[in-house]
């Protein structure tokens, strides 16, 4: 199984789970007779989910930028790797699930609690993709230096404490763990931005 | 990150838009007794609905169109251009939601509004996407002349501007907005055709 | 536009369609305590909608391979062409709505003829977008017969004539049309399969 | 039609199917004043839910990596090959309806018999679609020894027998079932993981 395949199909599984959060947030069901400022009522009232909605695109869109410098950065892939990944698109596939619970009870520590478990559990499985990779599969590209492969190592156990904390707070804090969960990849977007998590330049 | 795969990915996600704007559209519930001429009155009811499937179709497939012309003049892309096009697809993978509730409530104002107001935010940041690439990023291939380069922001401004009209218009008259939301995309329809807003061509 | 991209885009459409329309049964609402002979009742009373399923997966992959063999003989793409590809699309792409409802309205004049109406529309735009490529974009390969072209372009009117038919005897007859609809596509995958509709080889 | 569009087209089918599986579980309907309890009772007793996710998950991302290693011992295809591939998609698209089914019903033998009827009609379509390629149409890679062509024509079998006693067995016991639907994809990644039924390297 070359890298490539691996990265198209996981390209196009983020691609696909990233359009259908829009799909969790329903039309107000209204009767036929429901004046305008109902309406409004209504959209305003969704508000929740629209925020659920950005969290989770950024979410998404964090991952597919760090998946891709993952990848950029393998030499190979093997079997395991492969499997690791589908184990890792699980958790990421599911997000749409716990997006429309957190938009649509964002203050109830039960549906905060379950998004960022699966946030935490996707920031673990590829961790643990990256962890296989580095250490046992010795996959990673040879110009990488040793350093610098265990620097990323330790950087990518961040993400899945950082959701965790949020897990913990949302028993007490529901709304500020949402905020926390917002917060999570606007830092890694502005990491990717200023060059800090990016692949490592062939020699 | 290479530029096609930005490409490739923007793709995926608009080709999977323009593909659940249908979902949108529910079968009308009728009970089991239900006769064809009750079914045929609730099929015609749902002709906004088909509208807005229309309208937005076409919305996706101008941004489509424009998207890859975009690409296609760009030199490289760099992780600012990335975020602005992430950014970008957050608007645009949302429309089928406005577009969802002025299918169902084509009359009111704060439905009409709110799918102008989209339409507006997604022509804005892709508006902003092609400033970055324009004069901060200095991205566009050096054999685009400076002033084409320039008129290209200048008509990019159309679209965010056209739908603030349409925005504004939508509180009065409602119907008048959905009308001038489909005309904005045919009007860039025909400009794409009559070759207006293609890629320069290589010298 | 390179008509690669065409294609990919195309394809991708058309895959999402083809993966889509399994979302359009929905599972039978029973209460919680329901026996299982409920259950198989409720399963079998889907009948329709699986007949429904397995007849617009099986006209979604003759469009894709008809598609594939049209793009396969064209030298380029215009913007014409590209726009003729997206007015197919749109057709294509709302597939999935009377396939709801022809699945939860099988008997009903009104969900079979709207079937048939919009798989005619399909196939129409289709035979426009070979009919311009043929004759006044004069696209096709140059190495393809005029005689072939023009042989095609007939046998493209085939398919929105039959489902023509199909939508007319629906107003008296909508099973013996939905049988139509299902004998249709298989006649053109049996032709693909002998060889009578795929692409002229290279010289 | 060149194998590697087949491969493209299917590839896609399966991240759609893999990423619509989430969009069958349902926000739990409560009343806006329902407490937190309430909503950690109802999100637990979606527990089967879940798990019919992650064994639909398993499955469908274990018919990825046997449909790629089948594509790669291919040397060409053929139009029969492209519509033996079809009828296995098609039965691949469907797993979404029984896997909610499931999900919904896990103890029911109607909806554990329906599961694994699709999963055996899926695997006995990609059985079917190996021997044509093996036998009949000779499609694959000549390298590949007669022997070892026969040996994966015979292991194909083994998927649609393990379903058809999951099917048998879901009669009287749905949930033993139900943990044999989970095993056999389990199995068959752990397969993939040893070499047992990768593709055949080029001499």
């Amino acid at each position: 199984m070359p890298k490539n395949r691996l990265e198209a199909f996981s390209d196009g599984v983020i691609a696909i789970v990233i359009t259908l959060l829009v799909l969790e947030i329903h039309v107000p069901p209204l009767s036929g007779r429901a004046r305008n400022a109902e309406l409004l009522r209504a959209v305003l009232a969704l508000a929740p989910n629209f925020a659920a909605y950005v969290i989770s695109f950024l979410v998404c869109a964090v991952w597919w930028v760090a998946h891709h410098n993952f990848i950029h950065d393998l030499a190979q892939a093997d079997r395991v790797l492969l499997w690791a990944n589908n184990f890792f698109l699980l958790w990421l596939a599911f997000i749409p699930f716990p997006t429309a619970l957190l938009g649509q009870h964002p203050t109830m520590p039960a549906a905060a609690a379950l998004y960022g478990l699966i946030c935490m559990l996707t920031g673990l499985s590829f961790w643990m993709m990256r962890l296989y990779a580095s250490v046992k599969g010795r996959l990673m590209k040879q110009h990488i230096p040793e350093d610098e492969v265990r620097r990323r190592v330790r950087i990518g156990l961040l993400s899945p404490v950082a959701y965790l904390a949020g897990t913990i707070c949302s028993f007490w804090l529901p709304l500020v763990a949402m905020s926390l969960y917002a917060a999570i990849p606007l830092y890694f977007a502005v990491l990717t931005i200023r060059g800090r998590t990016v692949p490592v330049p062939e020699e």
